[in-house]
């Protein structure tokens, strides 16, 4: 499985570059904190577990670069780090989740040598990294389980290895339940306007071997009134308190029209994607990207040059329409107010 | 506003090459039959009503170019004729019914000498375009009718000028309420994988400086739970005698969206558009077309060289989606299996 994202023991950040993708397989080595808020705001690196590790790797990168001769103390500059890290990308809760980790890391080791604590920042980072993968592992287990032998899944944007810090959340569900034989076919949204499942999704699958095929978004309604999609499985930038999930722009069509179809709609999702302070979607705060997003694929323009285009990244679905919520601690179900919570407080795996 | 194809009393036919807007308006010389059967296999020129007139023309060509040495007479030539152009495409009707309204009209001319026959298609050929841009302009007037005041619509497709003989279905619709005050503006759907909306809609809203903004397909049903869309006007390819209406891929999902949101949803299309002969839309044949047409855009390959794609070029929208079909003859409202009836039998306009 192709890996999103590295640290190099020399005190370096090798990054995929996924804007090549899928045509050209190129790592980035980031060496300053710079680099990395750049890869994260270009989207070299996108998805929001993904987000979160490389946000991890630049405040260890930040760590390693601090001169002591700059105005104010450690603490103060690795907070100017997380501010410039957190300024990259406003609506995938993990960035914010790994930046606020990295600093408690910080606030825990106060009095210790300069030495040890960038050794502990390197370490935690790496941690994360870790965890992600183990998570996605496990919630991937959760989520098989709720598919029938034999199904056809339909998945939007990438929620793939890239899009984390390996194995993937959605992706990693339809890779499971394709071992166990649950999943036979895949269909893959090509998620305009990035075009991230064209680019991302399908170069994993075709690299898996998992039997897929590229559609545009607006065949989603009709593939699924012909009976040929048994359950959706999507990712997660932020879920609220109450479920209420933003994803990828078109998630919340793709959710309507299963519930017209009665077709299951799963989200899959690390717990660090849920943000517990936010009482529903309506505080999600949604990145508006620029116009040439949409109205540019691959340099070409579309439209004609003074044509308006609206580029929202990303939507909000309800909860009512999330058939569950599957995590690294189990499945949340309705009432997710009291589910995700009860996952959130259970023990270990 | 812009012509879509033209007579020309040379004996050719001046069809406008869609395929290269919105960046060149370039007309093509239609001397042959084949010319014009390429022009529609290619989509040089498309949308159902547009592509009647083409075949109605095409055939007018057929008879002046017909050569009395060739084996069988006139009337089978004909045949001929209008199997390569029914060949074509499968799914608009229109297409069909120009065909077979030529061949009528030769048959009401049998014994007449070559010279008058010839004259009389071509005139045929002309009349239905001429029919086909008056038949638009009173359905925009019932149409525009169902709008209210100060709407934001949402099209899909490009069922404009472009696609007819002029003035456009649903676009027609939507010039005529803009001029009424009821349309503030448009979102336009891109319309993968073909991208007509972004092509085509938006060249002829820009054109005639009518307030829109190009979105992704799968960004409506975001905008509709936003409260930002007040209805919803589309085309037909071919509407069964229940109300079925096959549209272009992405339609049929437009109108889930649409009924999840409690947003009218209205089909704008000449009566020739209504295909009597089928009970249900499980009748129309649907085009498949290339998978390539999904896989690359403006030449260039958005996906992994060996990943399979579907390219349906249309789907079929259930006549209970449909909140009014909108014809030449007035608005035809559930069941559409009478009220389309009804309007089929009224005199004139």
């Amino acid at each position: 499985m192709i890996e999103t994202i590295k640290w190099d023991d020399r005190g370096r950040i090798l990054l995929l570059d996924q804007t090549l993708l899928p045509h050209r397989v190129k790592y980035r080595t980031l060496r300053r904190v710079d680099d990395v808020a750049k890869a994260i705001r270009t989207m070299q690196v996108r998805g929001a577990p993904a987000i979160g590790v490389t946000a991890a790797m630049g405040m260890a990168l930040g760590a390693l670069t601090y001169e002591p001769c700059k105005d104010g103390g450690f603490r103060e500059y690795m907070d100017g780090v997380g501010d410039k890290l957190a300024a990259t990308r406003p609506t995938a809760v993990n960035l914010f989740w790994a930046i606020q980790r990295m600093k408690d890391r910080i606030d825990a080791l106060d009095g210790k040598p300069p030495g040890a604590v960038r050794r502990a920042l390197v370490a935690e980072a790496k941690r994360i990294l870790r965890e992600d993968v183990s998570a996605n592992r496990r919630l991937s287990e959760y989520g098989a389980a709720l598919i029938k032998k034999g199904s056809t899944v339909i998945t939007h944007c990438n929620a793939g290895s890239l899009a984390t810090g390996g194995y993937g959340t959605a992706l990693g569900v339809i890779r499971t339940a394709y071992r166990q034989g649950r999943v036979r076919h895949v269909f893959v949204d090509e998620t305009r306007p990035r075009l991230q499942g064209a680019h991302l999704t399908a170069f994993e699958l075709i690299e898996e071997k998992i039997p897929a095929t590229l559609i545009c978004d607006n065949s989603a309604g009709a593939l699924m009134a012909q009976g040929r999609v048994q359950c959706a499985v999507v990712g997660a930038d932020r879920i609220a308190a109450n479920g209420d999930t933003a994803n990828k722009i078109g998630t919340y069509s793709l959710a309507v029209l299963a519930r017209a179809h009665k077709i299951p709609f799963f989200v899959a999702a690390p717990l660090s994607t849920v943000d517990f302070s936010l009482r529903s979607g309506k505080q999600i705060p949604i990145e508006e990207r620029h116009a040439s997003e949409t109205t540019t694929i691959h340099g070409t323009r579309i439209c004609p040059k003074n044509m308006p285009a609206l580029n929202m990244a990303f939507d909000v679905t309800p909860y009512d329409l999330i058939s569950a919520i599957v995590t690294e601690k189990g499945v949340a179900r309705k009432p997710y107010g009291e589910s995700l919570k009860k996952l959130r407080c259970r023990q270990g795996r």
